[in-house]
């Protein structure tokens, strides 16, 4: 994939899923959120992470107050230029840019001249001034600065000596890179090509970048146009978050800049091959973090990207691969799968146990065993692919065998809501489970926040024997999605909890009670502690 | 958008969905699904409707044993070419081509070298001389032939020439169009466009076709790459259904085709401005019917198409909608949204408040508390934006008024779960409610699939005298985000609710407990539908 001895061009990744990317419908990042994606950002290898816009809400003021520790990626605050009639030093919106804790700045101006007249009510050489006064500014104050020229392709197309002055007066001014935004996404290719290829003649290429949005499903097509005329980086999202149809994904761009030779052959990304293999969880993660169902279908991280249900697609890949697939799966983190055979299913499987290290051999009648059951639960709900830990209770139970360690005979949760002696509304959570332990019948009650807590709290508060295998166990993450849709559906809860050790692992529960569901994922997390902690049977 | 007096090309559009659509994991479609989407597509003014593959299974031969009904849309099945080593009359798949009541005929047959060789185990002769004898035999029992050229771009790269042949051969034998397939879709645009270029010598440009698949989120781009070469056929499908990551999605291309000037200047496609309007009635239609969520965030399509967040692009859009619209919602069925958030400000909430016909004063004190109380709320995780009908509620009772229609003194809910007689675990939900309706006690007790199942049917058992306002009201989704992770964290509910005229509201409810927060979102459903219905208070 890398050629090394050639002389390829350095092409630069920005990411602002957590500015543009934080405009999506139904998405709103907590400062933990934000944190982590950075993080994760960081560690795929990309240049520069956006981390919002310090200033505008309290959250990303929060944000910006404290530099989170990247060790590649430089960290970025937006903001607007001066505004119009005001110096930059008397902008509480400029202030707020220069104190926040950033490596580098991304100032938002218009660079069309509809856009100055109907929506800033300026004048065009105000808005110039504005550019050049603010990115001097942040210069000054030894941040490395950017500009993205807003609505830069309409506005070119109405007045290109206007968009140019804008693009050209940021780049005089000591702008690191110019960014050309075809902001309302209705830009076609062809025209992206034509206009950066005019733009490269005014601002050297490699100062310019490129931000696309998906209204017409052509970002990322967009984006690669834009730089095959000369522009070299690229802004995008994560999984193509962004207001309205979204930005450009770089979860598709990057594999093809990585994959293609017609890209890879010219230019070079910081993402390393490993960072590539890692891309599939990455995407993953952040809909996880989202609690958003991923999208199935998503060019090569999508469960389904390499997935063939036709039989005779699937005999051939069988023969070849190659004959339908354009990249390799494992290249991107992901894996084929033939739909068609239980052989596929089977070797599916057979992968999966390897690396989870669970003993089996291939002749074993329990291992067919093993795939119908997964075959059958997945069909009503579960999924093992994101819940580790169950799958891996399943198929050592199938297998071989786990001991029963602990069997709950009975539990009851309750839940009332009333108004106690002055007025107020109060909610209590009660549970009681029992259970018996070697013969030992133990009765545990608890409160909770709410059902579940109560739940787990009485469960891990008395498991006789067990208890110093799970004192270290805590619940991280806790997810519900309604698999049909209405409150009579099936409920599938995930449940990540880690260990004393850091260790972390994710169970599963389904079932059209939450409560129940969510109590099997539970019983699964300790199952899975004691027979990782080798607790006797 | 049409020009009259100019002539333009035309340029045609074929529809995959029940052939191609058809392999897409999870879609499974009955004989009644496919006659219903053939006249879906006919409606929608499609000049070619692919209905599957007869005589390769039972359904598609069922489908082709009548022909559809339809007005404009000519129908066409899909099969393979004659088998190496066979004649066509000693051919049962050809045999079963010829049989079905079809007005085109569809082959598909290999157009690289590499394929012929390593998928099909045959020499370079027998498959062009199973090109022209299939297309002429299917010529000469009258039907319009195609061939699709499989792997074509792929083939091109490695051997023009066999590539070339193939297509070249059908063109020959009389193939009304030479179909040009990105089978794997791993090609980029810019090859695209090339490539057809120099097909465009060989075949003329108004007989090639382009399939596009969409492995690198680029199927669109690569559809309008190949007519800007040359090609005046496209296939798609709608939503972009289709093996792995789909097919050119024809929601998209639509609407590009007809509104951008690029493409509506110099082509016409039989689609009508009023059938566009109809578009994305379409798409919703097709996602109901295959039980899918739809895509939120589709181009042109998309709830989410034309939704504005931001506080600064929201302002502008209020001033004028071409300041961030590409296109105007309405001319594909959909529809401006600016939201509520906390990063808008007043002018926001006014829009909103404006379009639920909620009465206020600008100058009124009122107004600012809501604003401030919007942000407070947003800030422990109530999600306005999402939940119309909260907002509503909440927007009246801080400007006006909402009558205290019942006051719910005391819920109750349990779950309990134990072993039965015959050692069956048995989970039982079961909630109790106490309302006081106009100083009129009614306690209501229902069981539940689960506990917020339990509650909903209790709550709505025995409203007294507003029973008659909601017998009409459904739960239609319940979805549920932990805003900071770990059970004992907070609990965010959306519930969406329809009412008997097909009306849908959404609300939220906040809480640690899940319980509470799903009853918030239960009651401000309930609150809307006797608000909306004008209940009297």
């Amino acid at each position: 994939m890398s050629r090394a001895g050639t002389s390829r061009e350095r092409l630069y990744l920005f990411d602002t899923t957590l500015r543009d990317g934080a405009q999506t419908n139904g998405v709103d990042f907590t400062l933990a959120d934000k944190q982590a994606i950075a993080r994760l950002l960081d560690d795929l290898g990309i240049d520069y992470v956006e981390g919002g816009y310090p200033g505008a809400n309290p959250l990303d003021t929060e944000f910006f107050a404290v530099k989170p520790k990247l060790g590649h990626a430089r960290f970025t605050a937006f903001g607007m230029t001066r505004r119009a009639g005001r110096s930059v030093s008397n902008d509480p919106g400029v202030a707020a840019l220069l104190d926040a804790k950033a490596d580098a700045i991304c100032f938002v101006a218009k660079a069309s001249a509809y856009q100055v007249r109907v929506a800033l009510e300026t004048t065009n050489e105000e808005n110039l001034a504005s550019i050049r006064d603010s990115v001097t500014a942040a210069k000054a104050a030894g941040r490395e600065v950017m500009l993205d020229c807003e609505h830069f392709f309409d506005g070119y197309k109405e007045n290109a000596e206007f968009a140019l002055a804008c693009a050209r007066t940021a780049y005089e001014a000591g702008a690191r890179w110019v960014v050309l935004c075809d902001t309302n996404g209705g830009t076609m290719p062809h025209e992206i090509e034509a206009i950066v290829g005019e733009v490269v003649r005014h601002v050297p290429g490699d100062h310019l970048g490129i931000h696309a949005h998906n209204d017409t499903e052509q970002a990322v097509a967009n984006s690669l146009a834009a730089v095959r005329a000369g522009a070299r980086q690229i802004q995008g999202t994560l999984n193509g978050l962004g207001e309205r149809c979204g930005n450009a994904n770089l979860c598709s761009l990057i594999p093809t800049l990585k994959l293609k030779t017609e890209f890879s052959d010219r230019f070079e990304i910081a993402v390393s091959d490993q960072q590539l293999g890692g891309l599939m969880k990455v995407s993953r993660t952040l809909d996880d973090m989202l609690n958003r169902a991923p999208n199935r279908h998503a060019p090569y991280v999508g469960e389904s990207a390499f997935v063939t249900k036709t039989g005779i697609h699937a005999s051939a890949v069988l023969k070849d691969p190659q004959t339908y697939e354009h990249v390799l799966p494992e290249s991107v983190g992901n894996h084929r799968k033939v739909l068609v055979s239980d052989q596929a299913g089977r070797s599916n499987v057979i992968a999966a146990l390897e690396r989870g290290g669970i003993p089996f051999t291939k002749s074993d009648p329990k291992l067919t065993r093993l795939v119908e059951e997964l075959k059958e639960r997945e069909a009503i709900g579960y999924a093992y692919e994101s819940a580790n830990a169950s799958f891996e209770l399943l198929a050592r139970r199938t297998l071989g065998s786990v001991p029963e360690y602990f069997r709950v005979e009975q539990f009851d949760v309750n839940v009332e809501q009333r108004y106690n002696a002055v007025g107020e509304r109060v909610t209590v959570a009660l549970a009681v489970v029992k259970v018996d332990v070697a013969g030992e019948r133990l009765i545990s009650a608890a409160e909770g926040n709410g059902p579940v807590n109560a739940l787990d709290v009485a469960l891990r508060k008395d498991l006789g024997k067990y208890q110093g295998f799970i004192d270290g166990l805590k619940l991280i993450d806790y997810r519900v999605r309604i698999l049909n849709g209405g409150t009579e559906a099936v409920t599938r809860v995930l449940i990540e909890s880690e260990d004393e050790t850091g260790e972390r692992w994710t169970t599963v529960g389904v079932s059209p009670n939450i409560i129940d569901a969510s109590f099997q994922a539970l019983m699964d997390s300790v199952f899975y502690k004691l027979v990782k902690s080798g607790a006797p049977g």
